[in-house]
């Protein structure tokens, strides 16, 4: 069977992504074209995609079979309702190894004191000895696959991890809790909060003036999920009252972030431009060919979204 | 059977640690005194020692049966001839502990570019995305129990680790090398290099202008051993030259780190003040009480100093 698989997503993505992709169709040993432009769009099998791409409507698109995003987030294109076929989002190896890496660097940086140090240049000599992790609780809001890989990680190092889900949850060695109670409770107990939730209409704005009122006093946020989750102006509140001591942020309700945003001038804010969850083209492409090959060989796809769910 | 237990350190540590060795004291059964002055010297049974307590001649303590160090370097006191009885040395889980978070935490801070970060809040959007650990070798010279542990922590993060000691050893998810040769090859393969060596005549100087050259242009250091470990004149060179990027040093040969010496206004060294390798004395009391446990119940002491090969 020779394959359409159309590659829509910015053409600075095409040219990183296509030897990848054609090196794991060959490896799979599926055959067609793939292009990010293809004729007829009654042709197509398979669109690996991004939202920024521009394409938006799908009805032209009589032969689908599936819609594969490159995005783990698929807020921007769940409800699009010219989209009638199993949509897969991004759930990449890579990925998750980076956010990793990126949540535990800027939990140990605010744990260890490390920008506090590196102040410290001037010839005084002042140690300061942080606790230990085991007496640093933090909580990580959103237990997905990066979620529950964060707080995996984060407990691995003996910090003490709740964990929160909309829905029950069990992840090993984090305590997990799930529906608004429990909210209050993780929230209550972080001194590291970390969010990694997706953006659905019941996340939007969650961190809101309310929700920021239950953690402690002197606590650090992180979030490396989406900026939707947080309420700016009410994070500018805490941070100015010292409620909140820091916060440092990948994601941004407007990208890139506007130099005119207080955020960037503000001393208890970190802008970190949007690096945290960068999927990469390798393993990425792996990810969608397996799924195509999956497709083709009549087998369930793996990560399809829930439309009603959100993600 | 009443034991006399003198604490040997300096007064402050006397208030932080006192009230942890009597609890643990009680835990374990053992009764007599503890003190940090406790008249003649032929009626003390055990010494919990610290180097910069002042004693040095134990020819007095004619009942000694053991002294016990609150450091997990003893090279202050390996060589001293009026010492005749076992020295054990601190291997503390909270000294582990912190010693693992320090290096994880400032290696992360080097792979991830936090200091470029926290520099680029001007309004400026530049995203950088990092390599993943999987992509960035990292050395670790000394496979004691800090530096296997270390060297663990990193290899969970995916870190291809190379380790180094003097005799041959085994860590799991790690490669293991050994002898001048092996040395060699763990230094060219370094893009992170932690030291985590004992300091003994054979290790002293190790990392000399010879070794700094067989490291990978543009590599990172982080000493959280010993200050004697590095020639200090050569790390300014290749530090002058680019040849080492940054070097981030939590110990040096003159402690505090004098006000004058150019590490301190250096751009590329950051000047940590001796807190990797804090001993914290809930943890370290056990570990001391513990031994002196076993000594009196005739069982083996735990980690006790080979004085021929210094640690």
């Amino acid at each position: 069977m020779s394959l359409n698989i159309l590659f829509a997503a910015k053409s600075e993505r095409w040219t990183e992504y296509e030897p990848h992709l054609r090196h794991w169709m060959a490896e799979a040993g599926l055959e067609g074209r793939l292009a990010p432009d293809l004729g007829p769009a009654e042709e197509i099998d398979y669109i690996i995609y991004a939202p920024n791409s521009g394409l938006l409507d799908f009805t032209p698109y009589t032969r689908l079979k599936a819609v594969l995003s490159l995005w783990a987030g698929v807020e921007d294109i769940v409800d699009n309702e010219t989209l009638r076929v199993p949509l897969t989002r991004m759930v990449d190896n890579g990925l998750t190894e980076g956010m990793v890496e990126w949540v535990l660097g800027q939990v140990l940086r605010h744990h260890l004191g490390l920008d506090h140090m590196r102040a410290q240049q001037s010839g005084a000599w002042v140690p300061r000895v942080p606790p230990l992790a085991r007496n640093r609780p933090v909580t990580v809001l959103g237990l997905g696959a990066l979620g529950a890989a964060c707080a995996q990680a984060l407990a691995a190092l003996n910090f003490p991890v709740t964990g929160w889900s909309r829905s029950p949850k069990t992840v090993e060695g984090v305590t997990c809790l799930s529906g608004p109670e429990g909210l209050e409770q993780a929230l209550a107990r972080a001194s590291i909060l970390v969010l990694l939730l997706p953006l659905t209409p019941g996340t939007d704005t969650l961190l809101n003036a309310a929700h920021l009122d239950q953690v402690p006093r002197g606590a650090v946020l992180i979030n490396p999920g989406r900026g939707q989750l947080v309420d700016d102006e009410a994070l500018l509140d805490a941070l100015e009252s010292g409620h909140i001591a820091h916060a440092t942020l990948d994601v941004f309700r407007t990208e890139p972030l506007p130099p005119e945003h207080p955020f960037w001038a503000h001393p208890a804010v970190t802008v970190s431009p949007h690096v945290a969850s960068e999927t990469r083209a390798e393993t990425a492409s792996w990810v969608i060919i397996e799924n195509i090959r999956r497709d083709v060989a009549g087998l369930p796809l793996n990560h399809v979204v829930d439309r009603q769910r959100g993600y």
